[in-house]
């Protein structure tokens, strides 16, 4: 095992009707002013945006708002929200949302604080202070209610990057799951391979002796077959989505994911793909991480045998992985990249943005070290 | 799932001379003046002490040493520890050593910031303020690293009681496997046993629909009953002792065990045996577990076969609870009261102190409600 640094200073604050905390959590972390950044009109036309004004009144806290987060957030929004804080004063910023409009609140956290460029974070600089954030969550996927991470895809050259600092950590996270029950079946099944994703890019790694948090990732990712399909055949299954929720809080938290090396490839592949066709980020997931896990697999077969074994109860590498792609598909995922939108004649451009974007030059180093090369042929194999 | 609140905020610093950080964690958590304080002389000889030392100057902080923290840590030592305080100005203390180091550094932590008697806090009064603590673990087991929760024994009647808060959760834990290695075998396994008994008093719940911390929990067992027996065999297999650290940890976190009751009857039971024969907790919990789990077995029979089959892969409840029983015994634990310096005359003061000490008036409760007959047998059936 390597030595590592666990620091995960995020209040958790899980089940039903748990978003009428929200004034008394953001008074409790220091919050004065607050902005409810969110994403669409669901999160009012469900009524949940007026229990959370009730609660942020009853604590006395003002507050304003700014909606239209949309998935794959966008740069144009960040500096709308940065500009709007410091104009209203703004202390605090409580994402109300999916992992999109946590990420956009995170940007604009740091943001707010910092004369220069935001996306200067996200092109390596580190962020020096932020605003606090909190979250409620209203689609267990992305895992950013419980990390100190955020993407924002930048709309000149449809940039997808990321950032990482501990001050932008969420303060505290409500977690209801009655909230993910209105979800459509294709947004669930999109955050449960989001979820998985965020468990096989830890189990990837080329780290030696780590027992423990193999169990812990199969453990999660065993959550997952059994109580992903539950909620795919009944949304309003509490229970299904209860489990499926703390399963995706502490799949991101990184508690499985320490003192090991990680994979993260399959990530920086579909990013290309949703920053390019604006697809769901777990569509695209389940698109290229059949494709990808074939194309590496034999750098260690034990590991993708072991993991067949013990969450697929299948004996090898291949019918682990073959396994893993019927799951997907039996929740509704699709198979290839023609599906998501995407062409062959973009497979240059997208492998072009892949290895030579944010800084890299020439590859892409995960599990395995992959070239043009090899994404150019990962590419055409999900067509 | 019941609703919870999860929050861990323990910075773990994990790995291979991760001791040299003590000093610059001290400074980073506002500590400025240090009380050290550790067990008997293993940590001098060692040499840990010394380059604990080295690190506080190194950051240019003062410290005050006191040792003699013994197994089922004593009132006595709080006491003293908290006049030291008082009297050198301490203001943050650093634990060297395994749960009972730890624990004590917490009652003498809120003890020295409250006028009353420190021994209130044991008895159900909550703690209002504290000081800072830190650890340097030393031995995998108890869990105190990653939890508020304290247990000490009052010398007067020796009865053994626990207090929980917050504010003496460790700011920070240093966990270096290397540490462990020169553990008798004898300790190394009195602490995987605490460490399985802390996840079978989550795993034991009447909370429905919780696979997900099922799972987890399931996940750590099954690291203690793979990395044990190579502990055992090679004290010095530091991945398999890295581990078993993570493992223990983890096991005592909470983040397996939310949003469920838990049972801890085991430890009640054990807690008696401990405080009267001052035999190691971990070798008392070996005695007791296998006896409770068949004395409540009935109760979820399902739950008992569930954990048979998934970790111990054998059928039946009977089976599962006989496999776990057989485990501890081939790591050298104890199998009854006797071994323990247990008599068979003390049994109605072990079911006295039990079933109405700490508040309790004639039970106890936890997965099964247990009372002065159910307590007897139990204890008999141990002999």
């Amino acid at each position: 095992m390597d030595n590592f640094t666990f620091y995960s200073p995020t209040k958790f604050v899980f089940g039903k009707d748990t978003e009428s905390e929200a004034g008394s959590l953001v008074k409790a972390f220091g919050g004065s002013k607050v902005l409810i950044h969110y994403g669409g009109g669901s999160a009012v036309r469900s009524g949940l945006m007026g229990r959370v004004k009730k609660s942020l009144e009853a604590s006395g806290i003002p507050y304003c708002e700014l909606g239209g987060v949309k998935p794959n957030p966008r740069s144009g929004l960040v500096y709308e929200g940065i500009e709007l804080c410091r104009k209203e004063g703004i202390d605090f910023i409580l994402a109300v949302g999916g992992g999109s409009a946590i990420d956009s609140s995170k940007a604009i956290a740091a943001g707010t604080l910092y004369d220069g460029d935001f996306w200067d974070f996200y092109c390596g600089k580190p962020i020096e202070k932020a605003l606090g954030v909190g979250t409620i969550l209203t689609i267990a996927a992305a895992g950013s209610e419980g990390s100190g991470d955020s993407v924002i895809t930048k709309e000149e050259g449809m940039f997808k990057r990321g950032t990482g600092s501990e001050l932008i950590r969420p303060k505290f996270s409500i977690l209801n799951p009655a909230l993910t029950q209105s979800l459509p079946a294709y947004q669930t099944a999109c955050g449960i391979t989001d979820i998985m994703a965020h468990l096989y890019e830890r189990y990837l790694t080329n780290t030696k002796d780590v027992e423990v948090t193999d169990r812990l990732i199969e453990a999660l990712l065993l959550t997952m077959k059994n109580e992903g399909p539950k909620v795919i055949a009944n949304p309003d299954d509490y229970e299904a989505r209860a489990n499926i929720m703390w399963a995706g809080t502490m799949a991101h938290t990184n508690s499985c994911g320490v003192g090991r090396s990680q994979d993260w490839n399959s990530h920086n592949i579909e990013h290309e793909l949703s920053a390019l066709y604006d697809c769901a980020h777990g569509a695209g997931l389940a698109v290229t991480m059949p494709v990808v896990f074939r194309y590496v697999m034999d750098h260690d077969k034990a590991r993708f045998a072991q993991v067949a074994r013990r969450v697929w109860e299948v004996d090898t590498a291949e019918e682990g992985i073959e396994a893993f792609k019927n799951f997907l598909i039996s929740i509704g995922m699709p198979q290839t990249m023609g599906e998501l939108g995407g062409k062959e004649e973009d497979i240059p451009t997208l492998v072009k943005n892949l290895c030579y974007g944010d800084g890299r030059t020439g590859t892409i180093q995960g599990f395995v070290t992959l070239d043009e090369e090899d994404c150019t042929k990962i590419y055409k194999n999900m067509l």
